[in-house]
């Protein structure tokens, strides 16, 4: 059965009512699961997590996206995070018996479908991106919704569907196909933003470090402690092990313990396997193949160290 | 008073009695000193550095080269390291109130006189290299001696110096300026190549690693055990100890020691400290801002590990 993630951003954090009326087409649907949304104030912006069978998914999210174009205008919108659209992305992520190839595919058929719809210009991007200078997302939404209605009259910045015209309440869409991003946050055991920082500084790429790595400190109030928050781009070229590792490594230079981490958001459980494959080794054990998803995350939980983490962190839990 | 390290490599590393044919002409010179001459049996390859006058050394590299010429060729040499030319590269590297550009300047200068004195066709790369695809050593020098006849051939692989074909004995050079690049290369205590392998993907930049490290595995039949043998192309960002503990975090999967590590060529002192500060704070020492050069020796046996190594590995112990 071919199973991707498909992961909606649409422009609206505050109105919990509106919320509700946007996402009640995603609810209790043949052939997927909403898995999540989790609206968030200060960006102002809503991030929705489905899972399954791509076709009904993608009929589903072009039924979504006639409902934001109702409820929410760009014209008044605003919040921290950047955005080009009320549905600001919409990214494909193969999961199960998907290959990377098929999630573009899926890309253009709802950006086609989309775009004929309701006249939303469509940038295609990631993996689905028809330039190279589209690949990366902040590239193509620099300027967001206000610096759209311009920018898009340069050929240069043609849309990959619909005419070089924005949608005058909508904007227009981010749609493309990537491998699975790992937000993943590692604990320290001190309130030195600093030493977070310097952490941070080690690992991530632009300072010289791994490769697939954003990273950056983070102090959290509620807890009294700091933490390194990172994106994990390629989660097999840059395993959890490895970063947690670099991380406990460079901490003892601080004398700081590091007793845990946090996952925002689901991996798939190769990302777990990777990992404990190297614990086991280190400890001489045998990996066992017939390894459960809840035995997994239990020996996630004892080896990685993840607290507030169960068995539905992973995606293949949800499916 | 101006001073640049040249780094010339040549492809003969085994027959010492030619090697000292070969470096006798940069013996005792006036303007310059002949730091080290370091040839390995295995890569088939010596690694000459000097220290001293930029116009100095260029008037006797360009001698150096013409005995090279004579003494070694390359369609019955063979060994670990990559080559494209019977003296392969000539680095400029500044060091005391010299610009970059002026290194660039001095690689263009020997180029131009190598070229014209013995017809061997010149790359000018890293620094000073005429286009963005040359930057990068490896790319240049892909498909080595053998391949060259017919690369150089190719108008995209014109040479920057001389005719598009090569020296029939020689090859071609690489001359290029570039910031201090530190050689190191860490000892595994196993034959296996596949570990060194892997552990050489976990770390260099290509396959994800970090961003200044080039790394590769290599087996040292003299020796009887592997290393990952590397290039840091910035030791600020990547410090020695980061790229070792790195290693040896990836090692312990495969359960094999890491006891000592070497440096080919010199490192100027702040690499070491860098390091150092890193070993001292993990085990609670204060850092002695007054170290000689001799106990900064020392310490970097005892804490990263050299071997074959003394004080005059440090650049400014030859000043």
């Amino acid at each position: 059965m071919k199973i991707v993630q498909c992961v909606p951003n649409f422009s609206e954090g505050r109105d919990l009512e509106k919320i509700e009326r946007i996402v009640e087409v995603l609810k209790n649907k043949e052939g997927f699961k909403l898995v999540s949304y989790e609206p968030d104030g200060d960006y102002n912006r809503t991030v929705v997590t489905l899972l399954g069978d791509p076709l009904k998914i993608i009929d589903a999210v072009v039924e979504f996206v006639g409902i934001v174009e109702q409820e929410v205008d760009m014209n008044t919108q605003s919040g921290e995070h950047p955005r080009m659209g009320a549905v600001d992305v919409i990214p494909f992520i193969p999961i199960s018996e998907v290959t990377m190839e098929e999630c573009v595919e899926y890309a253009n058929i709802i950006a086609k479908k989309v775009n004929e719809a309701y006249n939303i210009p469509i940038f295609m991007y990631a993996e689905a991106a028809n330039e190279k200078k589209r690949v990366k997302l902040p590239t193509i939404r620099k300027g967001e919704f206000e610096g759209m209605k311009e920018k898009i009259k340069d050929p240069k910045w043609a849309p990959d569907y619909g005419q070089p015209e924005i949608h005058p309440t909508f904007g227009v869409i981010g749609v493309g196909a990537r491998i699975p991003l790992i937000a993943f946050n590692i604990d320290l055991m001190t309130e030195d933003t600093k030493v977070a920082n310097n952490i941070a500084k080690a690992i991530r790429f632009t300072s010289g470090g791994f490769r697939h790595i954003q990273a950056g400190p983070v102090y959290l109030d509620t807890r009294g402690h700091v933490q390194v928050t990172m994106n994990i781009l390629d989660y097999k070229k840059n395993p959890l092990y490895r970063i947690l590792e670099t991380v406990k490594m460079e901490a003892k230079r601080y004398n700081v313990d590091v007793p845990s981490c946090e996952l925002v958001g689901l991996m798939p459980k190769g990302t777990i396997i990777n990992s404990l494959k190297y614990y086991y080794a280190v400890e001489g054990r045998v990996w066992d193949k017939e390894i459960t998803l809840e035995e997994l995350t239990q020996e996630a939980i004892k080896y990685i160290g993840f607290r507030d983490f169960d068995v539905l962190k992973i995606i293949e839990a949800n499916i």
